[in-house]
């Protein structure tokens, strides 16, 4: 009897503090049917790992370590910007991952990834009608983004939210005690790109109408300078402070960003700088001290304040995925479906990934207030279940401890790889 | 038989994500001597609100509210950044607080604060002589900044650490996943002001050598932005990338900050923007992709992530200062004294506030590696039971629950007053 093919797990784009979950939960679930699946392999930095051949063997990691993915942030197994092109365009790489595939028979992949990778694993779908090779691949849905098409939610935007929400309460805290005769105005920058999600999870903040933030910029909404300083400035005037949650796409009338800096490739937006411009702006113009935070990376790799809710949607879309693979769900996408909202009750559903490629979820008109700078109750109950519950990581010497991986190396079968 | 006389409590300068628990510590236990305390007032906004004469009458505050100020960041009475000047040149000053203090029978001042603030509760403790008006001043250490001077460490500054020790390592481990195909370069800002304590915490992040930080930028340390470039640059070459803490106190050769805004008073700096001035530094001569942030209040605000340790200390101090001023030690400080290093022993010691009034406790120089980029074994020795211990906060749907004071204002006794 020949053994069992294999599988392989790819992590893709911007990683989140719950995607080693989904990791741990794959291989574990892999695990458990040894007479279906042989070895799980893992992309060393996603496929850029698989046109490499450079192939992470996970059978080498221990149950336990597997256990300490779940509390571990960032990609374990390293991940990647990379869009797959078509087929026609780009024949040479889809060549060389139907030749990585068969030389390791790999049969079941599962690319976890937002919204640009659901694109390059419907193309990784293809290769059963492309190259008659027998591959059912499934994207395991992950992005702090929340602009995934069709499904409720996506894991790791419910534990970016609940750090944006979290830590703008505790700033405004500490703002709220110094307005007496220092920092009038504090602006917090979340990511998120042009959708608002990261934004409006900030709104959370506030437990009373009138507590901070005082002022939400959403990416949806044009910036408008002049209306903007006149919102802070009636915002001192009545609480003696503005409190500021603002979107790192924000962007003028004109859809020019109102801070961006060039990409390292031509025509490639990174963001960042958002919060330093409107404090300049406010400093400037009103004369307030300003106080600004950009979280950046902190606020999609903060296990430690992970949300619950969200690390038991990462650890669910893992295990659906290989359920699906399993049932010959080729071309699939485990959605997490919200059946109500108080209580929370969700399952997992199965979207088709032609309904999910590339498709951008932006965040609902309805959820966005009539004065465009503050969150609807419609939001909050959306937004609450997602980062409800605690999921502390273990601390050694007043650190989180992290999984260290042996990612021991497969034997290469095949000559090297040169890209494009 | 008159009742006994009252104690004042006010908050200073830059509050911290503990200080709440020392102001719970200092009321709790003046509650604990009837007989000898009656009123616990708080300055609203601090001294300021003494000098109007808006004074919080704490009786107000339930049990349940101080237990909750335990895990409430922020200053929850206010703060205040106020300097007093010399008896001769502010008179008028001194002789408003003398009449404020005689008008509500206030004879123990706890004034919770830094270095600046040490200096003004030193000048409270005169009116003792200045006024033959029988004051017992206690100034209560707190600052993120660690630079009290005689104290082992100031409370504040081991949650703050813990802070940027843990959100450097998650950060890291982000990057870490990213460096195939994007981000290379990673800069955390810290606060700290031309003290290092803050940048040499996120050295603790690296739990082996070669682990991230790459790169530690002191504000001890003249910042040579070619040598900086060339170690980004040998990091990027032999790790794949390059994580740093920098200090927004970073000054180059000439005491000259490398990115300062004009503060709103003349001759005042306001920090921040180093990170950014770095990234595009570093992006515009290596070319590597970079991410940064500068957390700015969150890391002195994120109760959610104290130190237990630091949360000990700031409620030792509180306790300790009602004992010395009980006892009549009028113009000192509890301190903390370490008695070993591991296991960790401390106790309660006291200092007279002329040797701690206006000095600045700089990071020793054997805290510094060598290289002049990382900390030293008997760094991590200090550091290490400071960020020792979690002590979460409760929290109700997703959030972390801070305590809502009533603030109740003690009636006026006095004419208004006009700050000269």
């Amino acid at each position: 009897m020949s053994p069992p093919p294999n599988a392989l797990y790819c992590q893709a784009g911007g990683v989140t503090a719950v995607i080693n979950a989904t990791a741990a939960a794959v291989i574990e679930t892999c695990r458990g049917h040894p007479d279906r699946i042989g070895k799980v392999f893992a992309g060393s930095n996603g496929i850029l790992g698989v046109l490499a051949e450079d192939l992470i063997d996970t059978s080498y990691e221990t149950a336990e370590t597997l256990r300490a993915l779940r509390h571990t942030p960032g990609g374990a197994f390293g991940s990647a910007r990379f869009r797959l092109g078509s087929f026609e365009a780009d024949r040479r790489t889809w060549d060389r991952l139907h030749a990585v595939f068969a030389a390791h028979d790999i049969r079941y992949v599962f690319y976890n990834g937002g919204n640009g990778s659901a694109d390059t694993a419907r193309s990784l779908a293809q290769f059963r009608e492309r190259f008659d090779y027998p591959i059912t691949c499934v994207h395991v849905p992950k992005t702090v983004d929340n602009d995934l098409a069709v499904t409720d939610c996506s894991p790791g935007f419910g534990s970016a939210a609940k750090y944006l929400a979290v830590s703008l309460r505790e700033a405004a805290a500490d703002v709220a005690s110094m307005v007496a005769s220092s920092t009038k105005v504090f602006i917090l920058e979340a990511m998120g790109r042009h959708a608002g999600w990261m934004v409006a999870a900030m709104g959370l903040a506030a437990d009373a109408d009138h507590h901070p933030p005082h002022l939400l910029l959403f990416a949806e909404i044009p910036f408008d300078p002049a209306d903007f300083l006149a919102r802070v400035h009636a915002s001192v005037e009545r609480f003696g402070y503005c409190v500021i949650g603002a979107s790192e796409g924000l962007s003028d009338g004109s859809g020019r960003p109102v801070s961006a800096l060039p990409g390292p490739h031509p025509g490639e937006e990174q963001f960042g700088g958002v919060a330093p411009y409107l404090a300049h702006l406010v400093h400037d113009r009103l004369g307030y001290k300003c106080h600004w935070a950009t979280a950046d990376y902190l606020q999609r790799a903060a296990r430690h304040l992970a949300s619950a809710t969200d690390l038991a949607h990462a650890e669910a879309v893992g295990r659906a995925a290989v359920d699906f693979a399993l049932d010959g769900h080729n071309g699939t996408m485990p959605v997490i479906v919200r059946e109500s909202d108080n209580p929370y009750r969700w399952r997992i559903g199965m979207a088709d990934l032609d309904s999910v490629a590339t498709l951008e979820r932006r965040l609902p008109h309805e959820f966005i207030a009539a004065d465009r700078c503050h969150i609807t109750p419609a939001c909050r109950t959306y937004l609450r279940p997602l980062v409800t519950g605690e999921s502390w990581p273990p601390f050694r010497d007043g650190l989180p401890i992290h999984a260290h991986l042996t990612n021991h190396r497969t034997p290469r079968r095949l000559p090297p790889w040169h890209s494009p």
